[in-house]
C-alpha cells in the first residue's frame, strides 16, 4: 500500500483546511495516509504521524474552518534541512508527498523531488495552490485570495462609511492591506466602490513607482473634492529610491508592515489634516466572516484534484484552477509543472488592471463570492 | 406643527443608522423634521436641514448600513459652543431635540436642555444609546455593542486558529480592543472559548491594575502550557501607576490606542519569544460581517421608542433597555433620567464578571446575535 504525506505550509488561510479535506474525501482507502506537522518543520524534524481514526475525525471538522489545523508556519528551509527532510520522508517509506502553500512550498518541492530522483528514491510530489497574496503563477489564481480580498472589499466599504461620519475630526484614514510585494489584494479594495465620492479614493501598490510628493498631492486633491480620503496601501508599497517598510525580519524572512503609519505621520506631519493608519492585519486571512463561497468551493476542488493526481501517478506538478469567463463564471482545474511556476517566481498584478481597474473588478467580481453589493454612495459633498 | 431635530454624534456603529430610521419610521406628520448635520459641529455651525423627499429616501436606504448617514464625529463642546447651539436651535425654532449617542451626548443634551429652560425656551430633550464600548449607564447595554462585541469575539476565536498553525514562527499575539476606560469589549473575547488550550489565553481589562511582571508571567506560563499564547488587552489598559497609552490628542480628546504594541515589545524584550500586536481597529465598529441580530433589532426598538416618548410631551430622558433573563432573553424599554446616566460617569466591567466570566457570558451572549459558534478545540498539546 502506497503512503501519503500532506501537509500544510506559509500562513493560514480561511480555506487551507477546505483543500486538506476536499484531498482527505477523494484519496481512497487503497492509500495509508501520514501528516507532516507543522509544515516544513515536521519534514525535518521527522514528524510524520497516521492521519487515522480520531484524529481524522477532527481534522474532517475543519472542512469550514480558518487556520491550517495540521500546523503551517514558517521556517528557514535551507538546502541541508531540505536534504534531512528527503532522507526523513525515504526512511519512513513516503511514496507521495502532497503540501498546500505558496510560491515558498512549491519551490521546496520541486527540490525535495530533485533530491529524491538523484538518490534514486521513487517519491512522487504535488502541491496544491495555495496563497491570499495571489503571488503565485501557473494557476488563474489562488486558493485563499479570493476570501482575503472580500474581506479586504467589504472592510474598505464599511470603514469608508466610518469616516465619512467622522470627517469633523479625522480626514484622512489609511488602510494598509497584506499582498507582499504584490498589488492584487491593495486593488480588491475598490471592487465595492461606486461613485468618485465614495471610499477608497487612492489605492497604491507595490508595482507602481511611490514618491511622497506624489501620495500628498493625491490626498490633498481627494480632500479638496471630497473633504476626506480613505487611502489604501500595500504592505509591500515603497517610496522610490529606499527599501520596504519591515514590521520584523524574522528567521530570514521579512515581515511587512507600517507603511500606513508611515503615511499617516506624513499627512500629519505635512498636511494640516487628521490621520489614522489601519492595518487589516491577520483577519485578512483567517476571518470567519468573509470567507468567499467561491473561494471555498475551488479550495476543495484542488484537494480531490489533487487525491486524482495521486492515483494517476502523476509527479511534479501543482494543481491549477483555469478559469474561464463567459456568461457566467467557471472554472476547470488543469496541472502545471512545478519548475515552471518556481521559475516565474512572484507574479505581479499586471500593468492592464492597474491603468483600467474596471477590468480588473471584471476578474475579481467572481472570486469574491455571493452576497455582498454596494452600500448607498455617500452625498456628493457636505 | 412642532418642529423635531435629529442628530447623531460620537463614533459610529454597525447599528447607529438602524436606531435613527427606527425613530423615522414612527414619528407621525404631525411632526416637522429636521436633521442635524455632523453631529455637535452641526449644532453650533447652525446647519439644520429639513429632513425630507429624496434626502430622507437616502436616509432610510441605511437602515442596515453601518457609519452614521448625518455625519457624527468628534468636536470639543465648550460651555460658550452649547449656549451658541441653544441660540441656533431656538432661532430655528425647534421643539424637541433628538441625539443618537453615548455618555458625551447624554451630557450634551443635559445641558443644552437646562440652559434652555433657564431663558424659558420650551426645548425638549430625548437621547438614544449609543455605544460600541458599553460604558454607559442607565441602560442594561447600549445598541451598537453588540456588534462591536461579536465581531471582537468572532476576530479573537479566527485569529486564535491562525496562531494555532504558525507556531513555528510567532508564539505570542496581542489583540487590543476598543472600549476606553472599560473592559466590556475585551472580556466579550472570550465569548466562544471552550476548552483552556483555546485562544484567547489572557484578557486584560482597566478595572484591574495591570503591572509588567504580571503580564510576562502569564505568558510564560501560558507558553509552557500550549505553545502559544493569544492575549486580548483593552486599549484602556495601563501600567500601574503609568498613564494610559495615546496614540493621539485631537482636540482635547484622547484617542487610546498602542498599549499592544508595547507588550509586543516587552514580550521580544523579555521573552525569547516572536509576539506581534494586532489591532483591531475601526472594524469593531463598523463591520458589515458582524452584525448582531440582536443588536439591530434593539437599535431600532430604541429609535421607535424615542418617537413615542416625543409623541407623549415626555423630556429630559434617554431610552433604556431592560434586560430580561428567563428561559429566553427578551428586554421591554423604558426611560431614564439624562441627570442619573450623566453622574454616575463611565460604566465599567463589574469586578463579579472579571472574577466569574461565566457570568459575565451568560449575559452578553444573547446580545452577540444568532448563528456564532465555538471552533473545534486545539489539541491539547502539539
Amino acid at each position: 500500500m502506497k503512503r501519503v504525506a500532506i501537509g500544510q505550509a506559509g500562513g493560514p488561510t480561511s480555506v487551507i483546511n477546505t483543500s486538506l479535506v476536499g484531498f482527505l474525501e477523494h484519496i481512497n482507502k487503497n492509500f495509508e495516509l501520514y501528516y507532516v506537522e507543522n509544515g516544513y518543520t515536521g519534514l525535518v524534524e521527522n514528524c510524520f504521524f497516521p492521519l487515522e481514526g480520531s484524529f481524522l475525525r477532527w481534522v474532517r471538522g475543519h472542512k469550514y474552518i480558518p487556520g491550517a489545523c495540521l500546523g503551517a508556519g514558517r521556517y528557514e528551509f535551507s538546502d541541508d534541512k531540505v536534504q534531512l527532510a528527503v532522507q526523513n520522508l525515504k526512511a519512513k517509506g513516503i511514496d507521495v508527498l502532497v503540501f498546500i502553500g505558496g510560491n515558498g512550498t512549491m519551490a521546496a518541492l520541486e527540490k525535495i523531488g530533485n533530491i529524491a530522483q538523484a538518490i534514486n528514491y521513487d517519491l512522487k510530489v504535488v502541491g496544491i495552490p495555495k496563497t491570499v497574496d495571489n503571488d503565485l503563477h501557473g494557476t488563474n489564481h489562488a486558493p485563499g485570495f479570493g476570501s482575503a480580498a472580500r474581506y479586504v472589499a467589504l472592510a474598505t466599504r464599511d470603514i469608508s462609511k466610518d469616516l465619512e461620519a467622522m470627517r469633523n475630526f479625522e480626514q484622512v484614514r489609511i488602510i494598509e492591506t497584506m499582498g507582499r510585494n504584490t498589488g492584487w489584494l491593495a486593488a480588491a479594495s475598490g471592487a465595492l466602490k461606486v461613485m468618485p465620492q465614495d471610499g477608497p479614493h487612492l489605492i497604491y501598490v507595490p508595482e507602481k513607482p511611490f514618491t511622497k510628493e506624489m501620495f500628498l498631492l493625491n490626498v490633498q486633491e481627494t480632500i479638496e473634492k471630497f473633504g476626506i480620503a480613505t487611502v489604501v496601501v500595500s504592505e509591500g508599497v515603497f517610496f522610490k529610491g529606499e527599501k520596504q517598510v519591515e514590521k520584523a525580519n524574522v528567521i530570514g524572512r521579512s515581515v511587512l508592515g507600517g507603511i500606513s503609519q508611515e503615511l499617516e505621520s506624513l499627512v500629519k506631519g505635512e498636511l494640516d489634516l487628521n490621520a489614522r493608519a489601519e492595518i487589516l492585519g491577520m483577519n485578512q486571512r483567517c476571518s470567519s466572516t468573509a470567507i468567499s463561497s467561491q473561494d471555498q468551493l475551488e479550495a476543495y476542488e484542488v484537494g480531490r484534484k489533487a487525491a486524482e493526481l495521486i492515483k494517476m501517478d502523476i509527479s511534479g506538478v501543482m494543481v491549477s484552477i483555469q478559469a474561464i469567463y463567459e456568461q457566467n463564471y467557471s472554472f476547470r482545474l488543469t496541472t502545471c509543472q512545478l519548475i515552471d511556476v518556481v521559475n516565474k517566481g512572484e507574479r505581479q498584478l499586471p500593468l492592464g488592471y492597474i491603468e483600467n481597474p474596471q477590468s480588473y473588478y471584471d476578474w475579481l467580481m467572481p472570486l469574491l463570492g455571493e452576497g455582498i453589493k454596494p452600500f448607498p454612495s455617500a452625498r456628493e459633498s457636505l
